[in-house]
């Protein structure tokens, strides 16, 4: 981080027409902005999207409210401009690349999306580890590769990771419960729409999970191996190369937020480039708030992933930057000062 | 409200490629708004915003961190585009214009600037009514007028109505323990920024003037009359306009919100036709919560007024517009739906 345009980003919002600190999150978003960008007035203009789809055997296990088969129907959704993401993406005018790191339904190429395929699916972690060793540095790898992708394109102001695949609620549950040691039934919730019985039987396969794997909190890369899927590999190592190239990263949801903890874990100073967007209605991220570095903006009851909830906060760190950026100073604009 | 429209837009939220509710609040914002705009995909691309700034006799009694000048001051800031609503009317593509209600310091004529001029400030409600009933007449006027204008410029989407107006906290939290029939102390908070001895002194002052008025919270127009000011009637006044003409109104933070409780006494109807922005952070504005028809969509610690908040929600709102409008459904992405 910069120190010297954190000091300047203070200094003028001390100055700008307004009580100090009544534009209150927005003024502390641009401070850190301002740290993270090295520049006192930071902007958020130039937004890459990459979104990281996998297929995970803990499907066969039932524990999601649709079919496998939605994976990869959703990458071409994704490809055809159809989803919230790709939707969101276009609002925004960021670029959106899809990574497919392996689905059960195989693919024909598609605009705009990367074959990165490692398998059809990841093992079903409540029989088997969910990734080799192998597997697993692929599956960073591409993480790595589609953030250095995404900056050759032009220079990132903001990063954006999002996810999708059938049974990845189960996957970041089930690490989010061994990472918090805390049992699956205080974080186990609907995902795209489980009913209760539904819940409860997630809950079992995770229970029997972590009684397989006995993960242990100190070994992050082993407890992403084992409990993990494809896509939440891709993004910890998406987090990993942008906390090294210091790219800012605007974290989206529940299984996202799981991902940037298990990076964390590998680098703790990664926890200075994340913002994070919004508050999941998955119930587990109640729990996951408390380990946060910072407060996530908003708390609109979103649960779709993707992406989708980390797009939604853009305009609102742009709202912030301009803010900062072309508010007048009580100097410029002859206003009295408070008298106290 | 347009029920068919309503059912409609209901129904392709159904439809759209995302599990049902996963896009939370902004499904129930697109929801609402193709209610209050009669089609089933609803936007809120022409937006307008009014502020209404004037004095206030009660500032005689050293209740604001800052002198009585910075209300004719920040005019001319709004004026000359240096103020936070003057950036964000810009950034979002939005029309402002400014209502001078009246001004101790007074105004040159400025551009977007209209002036309205009541009386160089209202009277000190510590001491007398704030208004005579043709002032407050007058003021609301002034806000009905704002909102014919706007419409005249362009059917409107959306309406936002800010203030200025150094000691108008004061009022507003005056008011507010009238309609809430709460003790000021549970309500008063530091504005522009008071410390707790000031916000202890304009306690007294809140007390003194609800002692003086015995304000009666069955006659909402006689308890703004004694207690409110030019800006905030002028406030009421807008919003019962646009509840007449169906114009959907984002409310701003803590004094907006008073003066939209004011006018609801006055229509209750008019509830349908508001959403509630952001969480002020004035601590009286946790207080109004509960007494609200609709939880506010933003809650990130501003307290600036001028309608800034109101404006930072817009882009999360057209954000749901434009989801629920270009999402694909389920059919024309051949997604499969849920099992269950």
């Amino acid at each position: 981080l910069h120190r010297q345009a954190v000091v300047e980003a203070e200094s003028r919002q001390q100055q700008l027409t307004k009580p100090v600190g009544a534009l209150g999150d927005l003024e502390r978003l641009a401070i850190r902005l301002a740290g993270m960008q090295g520049k006192p007035c930071p902007q958020a203009e130039r937004v890459a999207i990459a979104v990281f789809a996998a297929d995970h055997g803990v499907a066969a296990e039932g524990v999601s409210a649709y079919p496998q088969a939605v994976t990869a129907q959703m990458i071409a959704n994704f490809a055809n401009g159809g989803a919230a993401i790709s939707v969101a993406a276009r609002a925004l005018d960021a670029r959106l690349r899809v990574y497919n790191l392996g689905t059960v339904t195989e693919l024909a190429p598609l605009p705009g999306v990367e074959s990165c395929v490692i398998a059809p699916q990841s093992g079903n972690l409540a029989c088997e580890p969910a990734m080799t060793p192998a597997q697993l540095a692929r599956a960073m790898a591409v993480g790595r590769q589609a953030v250095i992708q995404a900056s050759a394109d032009q220079p990132l102001d903001l990063f954006i990771g999002g996810e999708m695949g059938i049974g990845n609620t189960t996957s970041a549950t089930a690490l989010a419960a061994a990472l918090l040691e805390q049992p699956a039934v205080t974080l186990a919730g609907p995902g795209t729409g489980l009913d209760s019985a539904g819940i409860l039987h997630k809950v079992a396969v995770i229970e029997r999970a972590l009684a397989l794997h006995q993960p242990r909190v100190e070994q992050p890369l082993e407890l992403l191996r084992c409990l993990g899927g494809f896509e939440i590999a891709a993004l910890c190592g998406a987090y990993l190369h942008c906390g090294q190239q210091g790219v800012p990263v605007l974290v989206d949801g529940f299984i996202c937020t799981v991902a940037a903890m298990i990076a964390c874990r590998l680098q703790p100073q990664l926890s200075d480039w994340l913002i994070f967007s919004h508050c999941s209605a998955e119930p587990g991220y109640a729990q996951l708030l408390d380990n946060l570095p910072s407060w996530p903006l908003l708390d609109l009851g979103l649960r779709l992933g993707e992406g989708s909830g980390a797009a939604v906060a853009v305009p609102l760190i742009r709202m912030a930057c301009t803010l900062h950026a072309q508010m007048a100073t009580f100097d410029e604009a002859a206003v009295s000062g408070a008298t106290a």
